[in-house]
């Protein structure tokens, strides 16, 4: 006798340990498997579907048609099958409409934000606790990848969540090869998006990472580097984590060390004195947090921006007011540093 | 009348920078220039050259042949004739015996210790107060790849410092080719060693990340990735200094509030309750410290390790002791984390 294969008791025991956490806290609960038909979701629908029952769980699945492809309907209506197949219910298909063009922050992007709303309007209407995201070790690899070329340290580079709101992803740590191994082993079939393998320039940019930065790093820096980019994100967001409670809590203290304002409410005014005795990571964190209670853009606020704000407090001279993004001005008065907007 | 070129304007403004804070310190003094020859630390001998006595600081260099390539011995007096010819003085020749075989930790760490010794004695002969090092913008995003390939996290991201100990790196914000765009600016020809040029699978690892791996990254993640690269090795190290500084203090408060030691004082002791409060980030680094007090080599001790001990903290069910690299065994006892080497 012998027992599954490697991958999907794999699978199993990282499923498993997530589906513990929720039905402790929500006995007999219903949790939602978002499958897109790919390998990833297929094998989290699948593993979901064997493990929720033992755990007196209920699970069902939603599929999201982004109707951005022709026959994107028929892959959903072949996905929602697949997952009644498996013995998920209930089993919905959301259609959405993903806004094109400008202030829609690129297809991706869109699509993104749609997809989401998407599984968030399904989790309301069938009352489900959690919804389980397919995401694996590459997909977290591609995820700092794309962070580094953002270069904003540790924020951009810690990653998704294993748990975050209503999303659960339990299967962050296990390898893309590891799910399509999952449903081989299951007879599943599953569906390739072809976005996803693009290599050519115009393709998304997380599809180019992957077809082209990953296999380079493996080759070159050996086969463990997804699962060293995976761990990475995970220390990285315990760091950030940590600096950013640090950080809050300083503009906190600082804002109120800087006594009520005299004019403007909206103004931002930090005690001089309060701020600077903090170390670096701490101190310009704070800073950061500042300038985007003063109204700066999170997207438009640089490292060089901070680390000019930075500068009022730690190379003083006497010097003007600073210009940051969204029309905010930063200067330093009387032994407070005002982040506001003068035509506000 | 124009100006210097801008890569000159750009090299000059950063030594300056380097150069004043020296001279603000220790007015006279002398600084070497580490130089092999090679475009990044001529281009630096030359632009010292320049400022150095703008500032009133003396200026000279220090070639290290390390006698592992045939030649090696006229490309360091070719490296040295250069320097004089910039009016560098005094300029000194460093042999050093790069040691092979098992426990000198491979070819190119071999190699960097051996000249790190060399540039140190050299100093300390010649009296000089800082070393100056070519590394620029390029040789940190490698350093920042290589970390990513171990996935220990701020720690082994966080590149390297443009001022530690006598160590000096002006050149960190400026590109490779505008190293070499300084050189030919200057008619100075440069030496290319044939062993950073390497693709091929035998070639150091370093070099091969520089000729496979960051050209990829610059076609797909965008030309200013380099500069992505170092801005967050720059942020990672501040998060890490921040984070390890708490952690340090953590661990001595919590190996105070443990009480003296019954037995063998040399076992690590923290009390649980003290250690167990704190965030992830600073409760993790703190084990860690507390297990490399205890006895485990650094090198061994994985992230896995630490959350091994972590559980004994927040998931303790009475389990047996843990063991770590070293023969350090962690376990828990009366309210103590104990870490020890037990045959010692």
């Amino acid at each position: 006798m012998s027992g599954p294969p490697q991958a999907v008791a794999r699978a199993r025991r990282a499923v498993r340990a997530t589906l513990e956490t929720v039905a402790a806290e929500h006995p007999g609960a219903l949790v939602l498997v978002a499958c897109s038909g790919g390998a990833d979701s297929l094998a989290l629908a699948a593993t979901t579907a064997f493990e929720a029952p033992r755990l007196g769980l209920r699970a069902g699945a939603v599929v999201v048609d982004h109707q951005v492809q022709t026959g994107s309907a028929e892959v959903a209506a072949e996905a929602a099958g697949r997952c009644r197949d498996l013995g998920l219910g209930p089993v919905v298909v959301r259609t959405v409409d993903v806004p094109t063009g400008p202030g829609s922050g690129g297809p991706e992007a869109a699509a993104r934000h749609a997809r989401y709303a998407a599984l968030e309007a399904a989790a309301d209407a069938e009352g489900a606790e959690v919804v389980l995201l397919g995401h694996t070790a590459d997909d977290q690899a591609e995820t700092v990848l794309l962070g580094l070329a953002r270069g904003s340290g540790a924020r951009s580079l810690a990653g998704m969540r294993d748990a975050v709101g209503r999303w659960r992803r339990p299967l962050l740590g296990l390898r893309r090869t590891e799910t399509e191994a999952v449903c081989a082993a299951q007879g599943l079939g599953w569906w390739v998006d072809p976005t996803n393998a693009g290599t050519s320039p115009g393709a998304p940019l997380r599809s180019r990472v992957r077809a082209s930065v990953l296999p380079v790093l493996d080759d070159v820096l050996g086969p463990g580097v997804v699962e060293a980019l995976a761990r990475t994100a995970d220390q990285l967001d315990e760091d950030d984590t940590a600096l950013g409670t640090l950080a809050a809590d300083l503009l906190e203290s600082a804002r109120r060390a800087a006594g009520p304002a005299d004019g403007d409410g909206r103004a931002v005014r930090l005690d001089v004195a309060a701020v600077e005795q903090a170390v670096p990571a701490v101190r310009r964190r704070c800073l950061r947090l500042a300038a985007l209670a003063a109204g700066c853009p999170a997207g438009a606020l640089t490292r060089e921006h901070v680390l000019g704000v930075d500068g009022l407090l730690t190379r003083w001279r006497g010097q003007g007011p600073l210009h940051l993004p969204g029309g905010v001005e930063a200067r330093r008065v009387c032994g407070r540093l005002v982040l506001e907007h003068p035509h506000h």
